[in-house]
């Protein structure tokens, strides 16, 4: 069951439609954010609705909704939908028809989709991915645009990677879907804020190693130190915590998932009912 | 008066429509090129529409429809368009509904807009226009995509800048929407094609340099050779040649537009009917 809500009304998914007037189609000006159930309540909602909300300011697109109404939507949603399966929100807010010159997006179009969740194969989580490396950054990091044609177009190159892994200059600051850490000499290396999308899992992630004396060091990794790392691993909301063992050609310690990653995982996942709403 | 052609027809501009479901409303997959008309003939429409299909290709779209079916379908709107103004031919394609992970995008759509072409005023070429520098590159240079964010979100922080300047790094590869030349000591110095979207009006430009003798150096100019820069000016299918005179605080020559830009945009509009088709 895929349902969509839709300039103010529920409808079927496959029935809801975009002028191509709007300019998330003509110029890319689209941002988004995913909401996750466990237990059919929302995981982290305020947070990843206060993040869309400034990434539609980033790109200059009024958004005027307000925090209280799009939660609404999003609780309405998820009691629509059939069954007691875990439920997946993906929330668009677009550039819409109007552009003033000066420059806003007056008139965003809002359109929230509702969609059964699904996990990722368990043999990633077994065997660790692989994540290709590229020597670019996002041009607006701290926005979740819809732009992710950077994201998917390595998979012309190399389809056996996961994700790509945004390293400009040889720096890594995030991979294409997720955020990216290094486990090294006992300490797990994060990009700082601005370099990268605020992720919501990164944020649960700092507060799970600092409430648990997990050496944590903010700064933006390089390549050169992948030989030399013991660990890494890619964190997102769906996939929570996924060990990485290979970038690129290089391997990641032993190439397979390590005791830190599995440890923050397992708290990660203890403390899940804290952040649900 | 707004046409479109869509999915087999041609139909108001205002009714057609894409699914939510397009990935270039879910993940900004989609492409797009210009046409312009001169006396209702269309300028470079073999080069413009070989080149969307490169941007497809390179985005992992399956382009099918062909080069001759792209160049019916600009002639037919054209033809359709009442009374005898100039048309700006706008044609996308997107990434369709479909992923297939490996990665393509097997069953994109097409649309065409038509409509009456609009000039840029007057004053830009009179005074010239000034440019927003950004210590970014667009992520995909090769290909013409959808995605404009960056382009526009310049606007929050200069909106008096005409378009954003891609210099990453401190060295300029291309305009938002433009190429960029310099002038500087008699040569015309731009980007290679490596760094850039290979532009139509660019390559019409080196074309005419080299017939007149003007000397050419094809590397990234640095931002800082703007101070000792006499004259610069960005290119485009719609806006021709315009003369820059600013960028970010940075004045260009003496502030005003230069006899270099005025006579390579003379003869490219001399030029003009060597490319229609």
């Amino acid at each position: 069951m895929k349902l969509c809500y839709l300039d103010g009304e529920f409808l079927p998914f496959e029935k809801a439609v975009i002028p191509v007037s709007d300019h998330i189609i003509q110029r890319g000006i689209g941002v988004f954010d995913l909401v996750r159930t466990y237990g059919r309540r929302p995981m982290m909602m305020t947070y990843h609705l206060e993040r869309l909300s400034r990434s539609a300011s980033s790109l200059g697109i009024d958004e005027k909704l307000g925090l209280e109404a799009m939660k609404s939507l999003v609780r309405q949603g998820i009691d629509k939908m059939e069954g007691d399966g875990e439920v997946l929100v993906k929330f668009y807010i677009t550039g819409g028809d109007r552009f003033v010159d000066g420059c806003r997006f007056p008139d965003p179009r809002y359109f929230v989709s509702f969609e059964d969740l699904v996990l990722p194969d368990r043999e990633n989580y077994e065997k660790g991915v692989r994540l290709f490396p590229l020597d670019r950054a996002r041009l607006l990091p701290s926005a979740k645009s819809i732009d992710y044609s950077a994201a998917l177009a390595k998979n012309s190159v190399d389809p056996g990677a996961l994700e790509v892994l945004y390293c400009p200059g040889g720096v890594i600051s995030e991979a294409g879907h997720s955020t990216f850490f290094m486990v090294k000499d006992g300490k797990v290396i994060t990009a700082p804020d601005d370099m990268v999308l605020a992720g919501t899992t990164r944020s649960l992630i700092i507060q799970i190693l600092e409430e648990n004396d997990i050496p944590l060091e903010m700064r933006a990794p390089s390549l050169d130190e992948v030989s030399s790392s013991q660990e890494a691993f890619i964190s997102g909301s769906v996939k929570e915590i996924m060990p990485v063992v290979k970038i690129g050609t290089q391997t990641v310690g032993d190439g397979k998932p390590g005791p830190i990653t599995a440890k923050i995982a397992e708290l990660y996942r203890q403390n899940v009912p804290r952040w649900l709403e």
